[in-house]
């Protein structure tokens, strides 16, 4: 089956539906994304899911500039997203690049992008771009400063967004125990051809 | 703080009680295995914590030796672990080698964990080591034939018990935002000396 370029992905309504029945869990849009670590070894942590990018099958994934995985990408611009659902037993495997969206990019659409990215999120989440540097030693024993923050003020320095662009996803559904893998390649105007087999789980 | 080696690594106690909190949860025993894929790039998938090695900080996991992690690991034989706790908020980023132990390890003693790691898992478990090969293209549209499997029978060529020996592990508790990190040294007999310090998170 292939599906044309400008048309969903195969794979994302399948990823719609188990956001959607998997709802009533907040950890429901967590999902570990592996990348290269700086030491060449692979690294993995649990981000939460921001949305996909309008019109588009990207993942957006907000980030402090600040954390290893900005190094880690800014090497080696690939990752994989596992996200397995607790409630549906359905696993998304989700293999692409990554691009980083920090306050220097060139490009104006992209910084609307991390703007928008940023009022999307709460205001308890925009706080802790303000805070100390993740992975630094902590060295204060006092409970951090009470830190505040106009709602209306912009994106922070430290704000990053990522959007991981998918070109291979692993579907597994432990409750039917059937696995479809999907493949994209270009399709030559910009896009992407999607393929879907059934596999052995 | 350094820990002997002798000792359990001082995260170990924390990984035990969170799965303690946890366990009304089947996924708590879930976790993320990161890789370098074959082509260079980060993979990651769900796997099940089948519990530390006797007396070590070892973990244990069993899979299937058809699977691509095993070329993987044999091409690069380290890991990242993601384990994120949905009802503590806590999660444990454990960095390690692996050691991959099939039927044709030369060491006794290691067949001997593989077999124990066998008859340690459930029937159900056991028979998906006799099905058709995972991730190869799914040839029949009809449900696979039921297999059976004597509950006396040794391990089966496909199965394979892996060893996560960790040296690292990053963590994070979201509910009183603290987060450690924990490094180690070889102690020089064989063992590891752990040190742990307090990061920002």
């Amino acid at each position: 089956m292939a599906a044309s370029a400008a048309a969903a992905a195969p794979w994302k309504q399948l990823l719609l539906n188990a956001l959607d029945s998997n709802a009533n869990f907040k950890h429901s849009t967590y999902f570990q994304l592996a990348t290269i670590g700086s030491n060449g070894r692979p690294a993995n942590r649990t981000v939460v899911f921001r949305g996909f990018e309008d019109g588009s099958n990207k993942i957006h994934i907000n980030t402090d500039c600040r954390t290893c995985k900005i190094e880690e990408i800014k090497r080696f611009p690939f990752a994989e997203i596992c996200w397995y659902f607790t409630e549906s037993w359905e696993q998304f495997r989700i293999n692409g690049t990554v691009d980083i969206i920090d306050g220097s990019n060139p490009d104006p659409m992209k910084l609307v992008q991390r703007e928008k990215a940023w009022f999307g999120s709460s205001l308890r989440s925009r706080l802790q771009y303000l805070g100390p540097t993740p992975g630094l030693p902590c060295i204060s024993e006092e409970p951090s400063q009470e830190l505040s923050l106009d709602p209306s003020t912009g994106p922070v320095g430290a704000f990053c967004l990522l959007v991981v662009d998918p070109d291979q996803v692993d579907y597994l559904n432990l409750k039917s125990n059937e696995r479809l893998s999907f493949t994209s390649k270009d399709n030559g105007d910009g896009g992407k051809c999607w393929i879907s087999k059934k596999i052995n789980p």
